[in-house]
């Protein structure tokens, strides 16, 4: 039991090391040897572990992938705004991609050239984005102008421009970027009488 | 002369076999050997022009921001709208970004963790939207509702979204999804009684 807990620690800070390499260097450019010293095992426990750094980056988008349910995962009680709660989710999201190096790494997974595939964060990141936005329009929340996948476009595209950009410059990331999106876009998606009930800085949000 | 000539031919060929090369396996994947042989040239010849991969990678990004200006130096004539005009060239760069290989491998050179630097193509292209919305504003053409920083943020992040996402899914950089963008922002950025004038597919689509 013991020896099943040190495996799983150790699992655990070699999928965090890697995450931290990948998001500093790329994916392509970093080197095994760099992740086990930083991980502080050897690297025959690595190739324990993961036996090629494909599987690694596969672990850390994994556990990506975990994050982005957590941030997500939240099922507003009935009657509350799905639309109140894409605002705050995006907000949660811009803030855990400034600090979270395994959510960073995961996004910066699905644009890899190299490990070209159909499903990675940036594709459930729109589906969730789409789902939410459909029970909106299902639900009459919308303005009857905004379309819901006009909507889910500019939506997903916009937070991965963030995503994207908020590696050279984390302002990007920033409560105040993510406010100015929303403070341009909920006016056209929600109807004027409703719009009080909004905030653009989220509802989590100092 | 004619030496001269075939010297710069080399020069362009070999700039745009590092496009698609870095474009298909990344910058830091990418091999000289792989660039020189689609270039149709020998190592040799690769190393007279470019003394290292990260002089090569520089040349690849000043020829796609010399595509940049092309595509973002036209000046309306007096009186024409900004806003237009944004609405056309963010067209023009989605299906520039679709078939041109040295203008997407420049992009892309902006977001390499190993080329960190202040100057880059998503950077150039960020300060031409906030002029052009400057100027929009000046002009009177934006709604006293929409703060040109808003849009500025608001256009910049989805557009970088597209470029990032049209890496797997070309479906990104189509002029439907552009029109989808502009079809959902154009109410909120110009007044509802000028609104006829614009149109969210741009001037020059089919």
């Amino acid at each position: 039991m013991v020896k099943q807990e040190r495996a799983a620690r150790t699992r655990e800070a070699l999928i965090r090391a890697a995450a931290e390499v990948f998001d500093r260097e790329g994916f392509s450019t970093a080197s095994l040897t760099t992740i086990s010293s930083l991980a502080g095992v050897s690297n025959g426990a690595l190739h324990f572990h993961f036996p090629s750094k494909a599987a690694l980056a596969n672990a850390v988008e994994e556990a990506a992938f975990a994050r982005l349910r957590v941030l997500t995962g939240d099922v507003p009680p009935a009657g509350a705004s799905r639309v109140r709660l894409l605002v705050d989710v995006t907000h949660a999201l811009a803030g855990a991609l400034r600090t979270d190096p395994v959510l960073r790494a995961g996004f910066a997974l699905s644009g890899e050239p190299s490990r070209l595939g159909p499903g990675d964060l940036r594709e459930g990141w729109r589906c969730w984005v789409e789902e939410t936005l459909k029970r909106a329009e299902a639900e009459g929340e919308l303005r009857p102008e905004a379309e819901a996948a006009d909507v889910v476009t500019a939506v997903v595209a916009a937070t991965v421009g963030f995503e994207v950009l908020g590696v050279r410059d984390g302002a990007w990331l920033s409560a105040a970027t993510v406010t100015r999106f929303w403070r341009l876009l909920l006016p056209t998606l929600v109807p004027a009488e409703r719009l009080a009930g909004f905030v653009a800085v989220g509802t989590h949000s100092p």
